[in-house]
């Protein structure tokens, strides 16, 4: 008998008809003579009608409140889902986060997962129901009602699995599992039976939005096994695991473009120590993500100065123009150029590490496509670059037929 | 300084613009010195759409999970009236029924209060913090949601006055407060400033539905003063308090019709010791709330036999006269007759009890309005006779314009 943690994602529950699909498929698996755990998210759409009323009501909602309010999405979910259950003759319970025994550090709207006592689930699984988890929520050692911001049901799912020792965590999502590249872009790509952490970690990094970096860093650090897998079939999806000795076969696991990256670039930075550090303290202040950074090598000549470019989110590329401009007094700097018309294409493998000239052959790639290189940033099992975003789509699919077939 | 509890209902909180003039109301009287305590119900409609969504999966739905289901509306409200106090500037926090202390019984859908512990919504108060708590709801001693039934924001309100020791709980509806007749088919009907417990449980009992019986006897059994008013306008409402020796000056307080009621009449019962009790039992059985019932005096002859009436909720007519037919086998009877076109008028007043002829006072209005009188049944302080439905708002206007001018 196996323990098994099954979440499913707000799509997967947008309806009472879809909600019944879940239950059947809970049955399903709990025929096997498997304990099942469901974390189920909120009904799609509900989360963004809870936060416009608020909006209606004022711009800025105090965080707490927050909480309060968008934890009944999931609540509502797991109430509906047990019934669904129910209706097929399972014996189920639902459980808020604070009742699955979830502690939460107290920062609202983004709290980290403290610890779990998973005692209660245990014994309800033992007494033969489906447990059935809110997702994304907790509440704090007095009781405050918290949740876990962006992609916090995943989160709930492994912490769950972690801390129950489940023998798999299945993550139910709207696709199939983790491809070579995204079909829509690249027809050949292909469903990846496994995966390792940092592969993953890497594509989630590289813009392949399957799932949030910090649930796999978190089932990294715990090392729970989970399977990326769609509720519309009964496919087996993408394996995430350790990595194996036979992953390193592979050179590259997979190809990613990241279209909502922004380029800026800061001319004539005097090559003093703390120029930089200045910059991005700056940037973090204003709560700005970057990405890619590089610098280049200082100009020869009388004075020495550098440039200094990196990669934001599009949406916060006029932002960190400002806030690059208002360092003016204390940093002389020439000029800030911005460019949104790039993207970022990176490859991702384990294999790299062991495998010389990885780099080269995609260049090579690129430029025996024309495609001009701005900005090049590597790690130990990535390589990215950003290029014109008219090239994008068509730098993927070269790269992915030179890597991947 | 005194400590208000004040509680608006669905229609007072029905969408994000009354929410926001919920609050102003709140400021206000936070601007007066004084601690406010708020409970809310949940927005008009969400409750329904709730019950609407488990009725699409299953008919009958688990207790426990439609109280998970259902408690969320509740939820919502207290979060977004935190939100919209803020927004003025009130520091406010809002509470689930077990985060403030109030501990049920575990019949779900239908729980009683058990204790409620203020001490956290004191603290907060304490603190400066208007205190916003969710109705309708409570947890059991293990942790357990569940919710109170009908009427269950305004028993919420009233058990935490009486656990806070509040100076006045304020019920907010849409209606001005309890009148002398419904206005509506009395135009002379004036608001009463005030009435006693027991005058109230039985005008609501009488069919004007201003609030469930079950929160008045709560407010009675601890003394809970209260005011029904409108969140509509500041008009002072109609205080409910313990009887004082002026209200008796008043011999009757209000006039009231029920049009819900059905009659049902079981000729010919054998006038034994326990038939009526087997009838009775039987209706209790099958859940049939049965109202007032006269059994007229054994005819005299060779076998004697009687008559016994009783009244019933209209939707639950056809169902009672199935259950006595039900008992044709053990109780022998002539026949079961039916009357869907009756209703009942009632008049109350604790003045009553001290003036002689009030009955026979009413019946000659009736008679001088040429009104025939089904059944007749009478308590200490009200008086209620059935009467033919399309008499009924005739019989009210008159018996107002005779008592009460």
């Amino acid at each position: 008998m196996a323990l098994i943690v099954q979440k499913f994602g707000g799509t997967s529950v947008g309806n009472t008809e879809r909600i019944r699909n879940v239950a059947q498929r809970v049955a399903r698996a709990r025929a096997q003579g498997d304990q099942i755990v469901v974390v189920v998210s909120a009904m799609s759409g509900v989360t963004d009608g809870l936060i416009r009323l608020a909006k209606e009501i004022t711009s800025l909602p105090a965080e707490r409140e927050m909480d309060m309010l968008l934890a009944t999405g999931e609540q509502q979910t797991i109430a509906l889902t047990a019934i669904a259950l129910h209706a097929l003759g399972i014996p189920a319970v639902s459980l808020t986060g604070a009742q699955a025994g979830i502690v939460t550090d107290g920062v609202h709207t983004k709290a980290k997962i403290r610890n779990i006592s998973p005692a209660q689930v245990h014994q309800l699984l033992d007494a033969g129901n489906v447990v059935i988890v809110a997702g994304f929520q907790g509440q704090t050692n007095d009781g405050q009602i918290t949740t876990l911001g962006r992609g916090g049901s995943d989160l709930t799912a492994i912490a769950l699995a972690a801390a129950l020792k489940a023998d798999l965590c299945q993550i139910y999502t709207d696709v199939d599992g983790v491809y070579t590249a995204d079909p829509r872009i690249v027809p050949t790509a292909q469903k990846l039976p496994e995966i390792s952490y940092d592969e993953m970690l890497e594509l989630a990094g590289a813009g392949a939005k399957v799932m949030q970096l910090r649930s796999v860093e978190f089932a990294k650090k715990f090392n729970v096994i989970f399977e990326v897998r769609s509720s519309q079939n009964d496919n087996p999806g993408t394996i995430v695991k350790e990595e194996t000795q036979s992953m390193e076969n592979v050179v590259v696991r997979g190809v990613s473009i990241d279209k909502n990256q922004a380029e800026v670039t800061v001319l004539g930075v005097p090559d003093q120590p703390g120029q930089a550090a200045r910059i991005f303290r700056a940037l973090a202040t204003a709560a700005i993500n970057v990405d890619m950074i590089v610098q280049n090598v200082s100009h020869a000549g009388g004075l020495r100065v550098t440039d200094i470019s990196f990669t934001v989110d599009k949406p916060d590329l006029l932002k960190a123009t400002h806030v690059i401009e208002g360092l003016k007094p204390d940093l002389s700097f020439t000029e800030v150029t911005a460019d949104e018309n790039i993207c970022k294409l990176s490859i991702v493998g384990v294999g790299m590490r062991s495998h010389a000239g990885v780099a080269a052959r995609m260049f090579d790639v690129l430029a025996h496509e024309n495609i001009n290189i701005g900005m090049i940033s590597t790690s130990e099992i990535k390589i990215s670059v950003v290029i014109d975003l008219p090239d994008g789509d068509r730098a993927l699919r070269a790269v992915h037929q030179a890597f991947l077939g």
